[in-house]
């Protein structure tokens, strides 16, 4: 039976290469030009980086996070030319896919900050603010003024400014999963961690923003140093005051059009893609934007829009039998709160796989043929850990301070953030990046077994 | 208190605008050439054209389909170019922009076919059939035969092809929303227009693949269309026999690797991209694959995949009360089934309406200035409505047959996918283009209220 249906399988596979060769090829290559029938080919493109990523989180069999496995796989694939097979180089600069790429960052910035919360922020207090400072401030003087020049003179300041900047970095996102993954995500330590990466984000995306304009701007005064960060205060904390107040109306106006899910959607991926730009208009990442207003949108502002409807019919059942619903009900409200966050996710899987791939695919692996450059990597990951380590230190007395510490550690898509900058402006050469995301690798991998290490012990 | 608000909006807009103005204009130039953060003005094109899609759902408030809004929203801006407002002329040639509505109509046909099923299409029975042929066969010859060389003297074959093809499409997405938004979707009417118009669309894209490779190959040989009916027939019968039988093994294989719900998603986009890449290969168009690959796809298929987390919260209180769990159940059951749709909808609402709107921009208004083109589109559109209405004869003696027969009329978004590749292959001209999409227009604007009409009488 089965062998009936491979040979269909075959026998069409046959005919569709045989009418596909019969094509004249001017007439093939009209259409992968472009217009309503060009774009076969970005589907291919999509269909196989979105499934090879997926693939590659395989590795969280092994215990590491999936964000891992999908760098490890553009890695693979975009070194494959260097065993001369090329069939993948045409997606590296291929504009359709880099937009795709960007608007993944955008889409996951916006995420984390939907699933951040300013009030949380407030709750964990003077503890994580410690611990965020000391672990930007302990690797960023590390890296810039310490190790950077002493590892490699003669670069620009500018070069240790992205070097010491990307080893401040935490990201909330694999930190998040990995104590997920490990059931401890309400543990003391646990909290301490996403409180302090969190406004470890907010500071990183301020100094990326400094940074950032340090670098293109060429020289550095104080002023300028001053307008950035009032331009990323005001941008921030003026989204954040003046967001918290007009979202609830914007999005009442918007639910008095339609009060459906398509409405509550599109009004979320509106606020997200118009701070993106908005933030790079005033100067500052598209990504700041996204965060900011992803942190503002809280699940009360979409109050006036339809919950899904699985909701609304459990709901419809309930309504005769008291006991039930008082036990059912609370589910039922959590997951109406993670309503819009449920909502963007489908649109994350499609394009955030992609801004990893493509990520790894510009790491030129040619790069580590210099042993120099290799040690290098393997010492500034040295003191991206140490300098995460000493942030430990400002945890309260009740925590274990070597595991918050620890669980500072993993760069992640900042991290990456920051040397994908760094290398559009041309302040980082492919060797730097190339040392940066490595560093950002390594960080990434050692963090899971060392987190569950110190865990079990504590037991 | 709202003014002190206000006040604070207004001076971050004003320092937005200032920075803004102060940014070297090479540097702006530069970044929305590409590269990491050249992206942002598309993200503003399209946060825009998906809100104003949106706003223009308004128009369900009386009564009418939320494609029509979003046609019309398309139709406004894309002629305002008449008025001297050129903002939103880059959109209509942006190359991502025409991507992203090009995604649109595959993720949308994808979406159609996995709501309908093989299973219920057999049901339908011959009625269903009959119908179907009488309303591709009628509105095809008075099109291609009768009213196009009648009306339009002169033109090419191809064009009265294209007209006549352009006639014979059923919106099944239309048809489906206006019986649901009336509350009649479970009536003996409903049913035989569902299972016809699911034909419908088969047949329609099998005439579409026809008639585009005619107009390709500029010759009309008997051989040729019997190969374009073999290459679709073997294609769609093949996809269907071979995907039925392979689907289960793959998507097996992919929840080994993992059952979570990033998975599930990425496999049916996966299947979705990969058979609108192969239609196209074998010189289909990409929305035939993406149309059969949904066809296929049954919630069985995904059976190996995690259920959403609320359903497994739900299940888990349930597990000691049998009354309640009889109860809500099916509720779950129902929505477990729906669980894939209901992740590609996301993604649907974002893709979609770029293409209802891009397609509305490029109606020029300023070809209805010709008072013969108007004539000729009301004509035209009367044909239409006569040509489905015939249809209903084919329906069982127990339903309405005009009922059937209107309910057959929305063109809907098939009709203009034959409209714009007529346009593409450069077959149909500016004017005979947005006769096509007026009529289109006309027929969905004018069923809903004839079926509500229809159907208050039955009553």
């Amino acid at each position: 039976m089965k062998n009936k249906w491979l040979a269909i399988l075959l026998l069409l596979l046959l005919f569709g290469g045989f009418f596909a060769e019969e094509r004249p090829p001017s007439e093939g290559a009209k259409e992968e030009e472009g217009g309503e029938h060009g774009f076969a080919q970005i589907f291919l493109f999509i269909a196989l980086l979105l499934i090879i990523a997926k693939i590659s989180s395989l590795i969280t069999k092994i215990g590491q996070p999936a964000v891992l496995g999908e760098l490890l796989a553009g890695l693979i694939l975009g070194n494959l030319v260097l065993l001369g097979i090329d069939v993948f180089e045409p997606m590296k600069s291929n504009e359709i896919m880099l937009f795709l790429a960007e608007l993944g960052v955008v889409i996951l910035l916006f995420q984390i900050g939907l699933e951040s919360n300013i009030r949380e922020m407030k709750k964990v207090g003077p503890n994580a603010f410690i611990v965020a400072i000391l672990g930007v401030v302990a690797p960023f003087v590390l890296g810039t003024y310490v190790v950077g020049p002493a590892l490699m003179p003669g670069l620009s300041f500018n070069a240790y400014l992205f070097i010491g900047a990307a080893l401040t970095a935490t990201s909330v996102g694999i930190t998040a999963r990995v104590f997920r993954d490990l059931g401890k995500l309400q543990t003391k330590e646990a909290q301490t961690i996403l409180g302090a990466a969190v406004i470890d984000d907010v500071l990183g995306l301020i100094i990326l923003a400094v940074v950032s304009a340090i670098a293109t701007s060429g020289t550095v005064s104080e002023t300028e140093v001053l307008i950035i960060i009032l331009k990323a205060v005001l941008f921030l904390g003026g989204s954040i005051a003046v967001g918290q107040k007009f979202a609830p109306y914007f999005n009442n106006f918007f639910s008095r059009i339609h009060t459906g899910i398509g409405m509550k959607f599109t009004v979320a991926i509106f606020l997200c893609l118009i701070f993106a730009y908005l933030a790079q208009l005033i100067g500052l990442a598209p990504i700041v934007g996204a965060f900011a207003i992803g942190l503002i949108l809280d699940p009360v502002h979409f109050k006036f829009f339809k919950n899904p409807i699985i909701i609304e019919d459990i709901r419809a059942k309930l309504r005769k039998d008291k006991k039930m619903r008082d036990e059912i009900e609370p589910v039922l409200a959590k997951h109406a709160d993670k309503h819009v966050e449920d909502l963007i996710e489908p649109l994350s899987h499609f394009v955030v796989p992609l801004f990893f791939v493509i990520t790894g695919m510009n790491v030129d692996l040619s790069a580590l043929m210099d042993i120099n450059i290799l040690i290098l990597a393997l010492v500034i990951s040295l003191v991206a850990i140490i300098g995460k380590a000493l942030a430990g230190l400002g945890a309260s007395k009740e925590c274990n301070k070597l595991l918050v510490g620890f669980g500072m550690v993993p760069r992640g898509e900042v991290g990456l953030i920051f040397a994908s900058i760094g290398r559009t402006l041309g302040v980082l050469n492919v060797a730097q990046f190339s040392v940066i995301v490595i560093m950002v690798i390594i960080t990434t991998l050692i963090s899971p077994p060392i987190l569950s290490a110190l865990l079990n012990r504590e037991k």
